[in-house]
């Protein structure tokens, strides 16, 4: 069981005032940088420059490990966009024109989504067949881009993404103005929404000593109905599979505003060690978020490809690995925040000679409630188990 | 707007007695029922007969829509396995296993999910090298047999899927004991859990006048974030997609409790069309629940192949139907439960005459908040632009 912490709890609820502060802060969030964007591109024109936008590259080759900060982190490579550049011209139209609708979005104070952008900024360009965006994977990225280039999140860009994931356990959270008290939020919990800032959410009162965060819906609601989250005092949270942004940052704000270590539980295959590496480091497309979204102290406590010996589990656990698991898990181990931690090597290696990969779920099939009551139990209390 | 009518709201939060009552209820729901399986069984040995169980099939073949209740219906075609036939002994063997398994649960008082109780049965038969079950593909179908074998519903085998779906609005409803407001859940709003029967859920309060369910949840975002619950005082829903069953069930019990007429808007795409197909009448492979879960009474609202010239929109919302749409689109016509609609068969139509479909979102190409402020007003205001 992890030591007992002292944490601060923010506190009250937001009075109307605060609310209509918080309305007003929200609405504003990026309008001022998306201005200055456009700004500086007229005053390009207005001095007979080639109006040009530039954009921080987001690829791995731009990324880089900070070994103090322990985030993975953008380099400083920046890719130009030019009015005047035949390759250049329509990715720079299409950039202000994503950057026009976002700052329209602040103005009205609402939100959409990256498909709605898309819709909102699609039109043919008169007098032309030529269209502003033939397909939203188009303008996915430049929203991206948009986020780096005005160094603005995706949530202040007033965009959201598809919510996923849920939680439980001693935590009273206002969300949109409404007091949510997650320990009595019915079968399914507390579902994380997609923008999960300060002005959408505040703590009010947390009691919870720990997070425990699962891979799977199905594994947590085992969890939820066992009332692991009461029977330990933590809050119990899943992601659906990778974590999206919302939950992402909310289990690092609820890290570092209410001190809680964050516990992860995940298949013993490369997926889990990649979720694994994305909730305590940060991930490459999103690098410039990892400041935000990271939880360096984050403790991956199982599946380990150690515990089928371990923990005597039966061969009905195994699920064969193929080579493209192989390929994979060598490749995470050569990711620069990997490679110096003797302890992931042995581990990766471990499961590659084991010659099977392991879910969470397959433990039950040693006792239904073996997971909740023997198998984490014991994890959570041998520190010696724990990779980080 | 739908004429406002008088409802039952079930009232009062179960007292620690009820609770206890209730949890006996689960405890014991499919119990008897698979005793009972067991028993038959254990009979037809003791009499030297050949073990069988008899299974009614689930095949397109066996399944006739009734057009007075208006449900896609199972026909009495039924299949026997038995123990000493060279191809049925292993099903045989599956059937009883999975039987025994959500025994246990039952006993327990506890669920699994389809995965879990996979893993639970899924054990290598001594002496042998044979597995029980090889691939969760085996166990998934062997679940939905005993569902109908035995009568009950997967919620009472204490067997769950995955929770997909939200909604928000004026009704209070008890969720495992914990009291809800859901017009008071924060940004996602009220997560709609997998099992939702009156023994976990039940209502409590509603002023509701109807109930508008969407498609996907960033639609649904842009309908919360307008309020449009409160300005129509509805219950505004959404499935992620094809509703899973817990929505499906959800959706009719509110519309049967309490009295609340159901509108449905989803793309205008074959996709759409078997959506509201499966919400209205039922689906074909769960063609036993639709007495439980289909909604005959619901209408379609939109968007429709009409909705182009109707509400004069751009080409920016056009996306390419091709073959297999096309294909797909002749098929759900071809179903009995459509053959006999002409104003659905002049839809499907003119869809396919248009050439193209169109998804919710794009009608935000006009503005933002040209859906919820003008186009599904006017949708639930004119009765001759619903589909039935």
């Amino acid at each position: 069981m992890p030591k007992k912490t002292k944490r601060t709890t923010k506190t009250t609820q937001p009075s109307a005032k605060a609310k209509r502060t918080s309305r007003a802060k929200k609405n504003g969030a990026a309008g001022p940088k998306l201005e200055q964007l456009a700004r500086s591109v007229v005053e390009m024109a207005l001095r007979d420059e080639d109006p040009t936008v530039a954009i921080p590259t987001r690829a791995l080759s731009n990324v880089r490990y900070n070994e103090k900060t322990r985030y993975v982190e953008m380099g400083g490579g920046k890719q130009s966009r030019s009015f005047f550049n035949f390759g250049q011209a329509k990715r720079f139209m299409q950039t202000l024109l994503v950057a026009s609708k976002c700052k329209e979005l602040a103005e009205m104070g609402k939100t959409a989504s990256i498909r709605q952008i898309y819709y909102m900024c699609k039109h043919t360009i008169k007098g032309t067949n030529e269209k502003t965006f033939d397909d939203q994977s188009e303008s996915d990225p430049i929203i991206e881009d948009l986020e780096v280039a005005v160094n603005a999140l995706r949530e202040e860009l007033h965009v959201f993404a598809s919510n996923r994931g849920n939680l439980v356990g001693p935590i009273t959270l206002v969300d949109d103005g409404n007091t949510l008290d997650c320990a009595a939020m019915g079968s399914a919990g507390y579902p994380v929404p997609s923008i999960v800032e300060a002005d959408v959410i505040q703590f009010k009162k947390c009691s919870a000593k720990f997070i425990l965060h699962v891979e799977k819906d199905t594994v947590w609601r085992r969890f939820h109905e066992d009332r692991f989250w009461e029977t330990h005092q933590c809050i119990l949270s899943h992601g659906g599979g990778q974590p999206a942004r919302g939950m992402r940052r909310l289990l690092r704000r609820m890290h570092e505003e209410l001190n809680l270590p964050l516990f992860v539980l995940l298949d013993n295959d490369p997926w889990g060690y990649y979720i694994y590496s994305v909730i305590k480091h940060g991930s490459i497309n999103l690098a410039y978020e990892s400041r935000r979204m990271a939880v360096p102290d984050a403790k991956f406590i199982g599946v380990s490809a150690f515990d089928y010996d371990r923990c005597g589990l039966s061969d009905d656990v195994k699920l064969d690995l193929d080579a493209s698991d192989i390929k994979r898990s060598k490749q995470i181990l050569a990711y620069p925040w990997f490679k110096k931690k003797r302890a992931w090597a042995r581990e990766i290696k471990k499961m590659i000679s084991n010659g099977f990969k392991m879910e969470v779920e397959a433990l039950i099939s040693k006792d239904l409630s073996y997971l909740t009551e023997e198998y984490v139990p014991m994890k959570l209390k041998d520190k010696k188990q724990w990779l980080d």
